[in-house]
């Protein structure tokens, strides 16, 4: 099969309408017509296979996924998405392979009203880096650099499901999970779900925002660092999910929970005037947040137990090329 | 060295200044203030190790050359370059590397007023993916589909040399080359010019464009495609530089030039009655272009010799699957 019949697999997978792509997939690049006065947001992450997921993933997931954690960055940005390109490299041309992988995708992109408008295909090890393109009006965007001393800090959701689905499903070489609770722990590190609705409640009421890719403390870490502060984690406070709970010990979930990565949760801070109200937004958004922390002036990031005795995280978060 | 170092090390190379760069690296995403008015021109382009470049390529030219793909793509479109995204996966932490790489890269770059912005570092086999960000004036983007029957059928530059150093490379199992001609085709392999002036200037002119990456048969096939028209080249019309007559036997230059790929150079099609305007504002733009043929109305493209006679190409256009 050609470049371009894979091309057309992708293509016709991708209809999603939106009537400011002026030019979609098929000739040198796209032409889009972006919203009067609002700004661009702009992102792009890199899937390999073996390094970012397991090579059995299924190929749907795949696809959802590399759409998924570049949303999750513009979600981190409070930016609505628009469109978005794929560049996919693959072994060998595999038609049922790549038109799997285009549904996943399709999928999530029509969840969001993304279109795809463009992309590559070609020659290589299995891999996908999609860039995200959406639109935020200026001064709205949510950024790193805002946290002040005395803020809330806060997640969204759950953290350390999708961690701990990878350690069971290295743990049980891959057979297929046991339990509805290891299952749905499965689903959330197959098809993780961008906060985009969440970063769009907190314009103009987070002072600081991230994606959770690397793991909290990792993520809170950048948090700090950009905004000249240092931030301070309750243990108990970690919001752990039913399935989670009832699929690891405590002390373990604990620490996927600090520093598993592939959360894809939104970690934010609030100034305290604002907390109500953040509440208030992110319930209409459908999207639960819990305080686990407060930003303090010293730089770093420590995690305390309930008695408040500082806690070492079991391992640091996932570093590339550590 | 940790993935923030590596980010460190292509950000300290990505200084150029642009206004409407709002947030560049180091954030969730970039913030980028389009022009008022102005459509968006997007695309993405991967070059995987071993597949779109030898493995001992230097590291400079694996940069320059992984932008000027891309920067390709937005002069067929017609567009001027504002903004890139980098996506680069690595076996290891490299430092070495990646500041050689950051170097070519950035060095296009600022030859194209172009602001790196965002991108992402990961452990995986040695590829890239750029994806770049133009703008274009609503309704003067040049797109594949506005060939019509009797246009001139032009490409700027020359065709084949790309092609011809990479027969002379592997052919001398990656000795260096011997001869300043083969050096100077080495240089277009490595280092192609991406012909943003010549789109620039071909605003309002060419009814039909795209950049040369596969081949010019099959490039000009997919305008005809676009179309619905055909087209005849000459043979003798095909623009050789001396230094690839220097370096191979005319037919074998010729067979590059048609089917070898790696050109970056832009195939356009232009009506008769613009001919000389184009030829004026390429001349202004410093880019020179030959008429090579014309467009016919029955499907499929055709090479002619100086007696008329049908000439078929000696190897297809390059397939990535093939």
């Amino acid at each position: 099969m050609a470049e371009f019949d894979l091309i057309a697999a992708i293509r016709a997978r991708s209809r999603h309408a939106r009537d400011d792509v002026r030019l979609g997939i098929g000739d040198d690049a796209a032409l889009l017509q972006p919203a009067p006065g609002m700004q661009l947001v702009a992102c792009t992450d890199t899937l390999n296979a073996g390094v970012h997921f397991p090579a059995a993933t299924v190929p749907q997931a795949i696809g959802w996924k590399a759409l998924a954690v570049n949303l999750s960055d513009l979600a981190a940005m409070g930016a609505e998405p628009a469109w978005a390109l794929l560049a996919l490299s693959l072994p060998q041309a595999d038609a049922a392979f790549v038109e799997a992988l285009a549904d996943g995708l399709a999928r999530l992109a029509a969840q969001h009203g993304v279109a795809l408008v463009g992309g590559d295909t070609t020659r290589g090890p299995l891999g996908l880096t999609v860039t995200a393109l959406g639109q935020v009006p200026p001064g709205q965007a949510l950024t790193r650099g805002g946290a002040c001393a005395g803020d809330h800090v806060l997640v969204t959701g759950t953290l350390g499901d999708a961690a701990a689905a990878l350690v069971l499903w290295q743990a049980g070489a891959q057979v297929l999970p046991q339990t509805d609770a290891q299952r749905a722990l499965r689903q959330r590190l197959d098809y993780p779900q961008p906060r985009v609705a969440a970063g769009l409640a907190l314009r103009g009421l987070a002072s600081a925002c991230i994606d959770i890719s690397d793991g909290l403390l990792a993520d809170l870490e950048h948090v700090c660092t950009a905004s000249g502060v240092g931030a301070e984690v309750e243990l108990e406070a970690l919001p752990l999910s039913a399935d989670l709970r009832a699929s690891l010990p405590l002390a373990q979930a604990r620490g996927l929970a600090l520093a598993g990565g592939d959360d894809y949760e939104l970690c934010f801070t609030v100034a305290p005037a604002r907390l109500d109200a953040a509440q208030v937004a992110l319930r209409a958004s459908g999207i639960a947040a819990r305080v686990i922390g407060r930003v303090v002036a010293a730089p770093g990031v420590r995690v305390f137990d309930a008695q408040g005795a500082p806690c070492l995280p079991t391992r640091a978060g996932y570093e590339h090329f550590a």
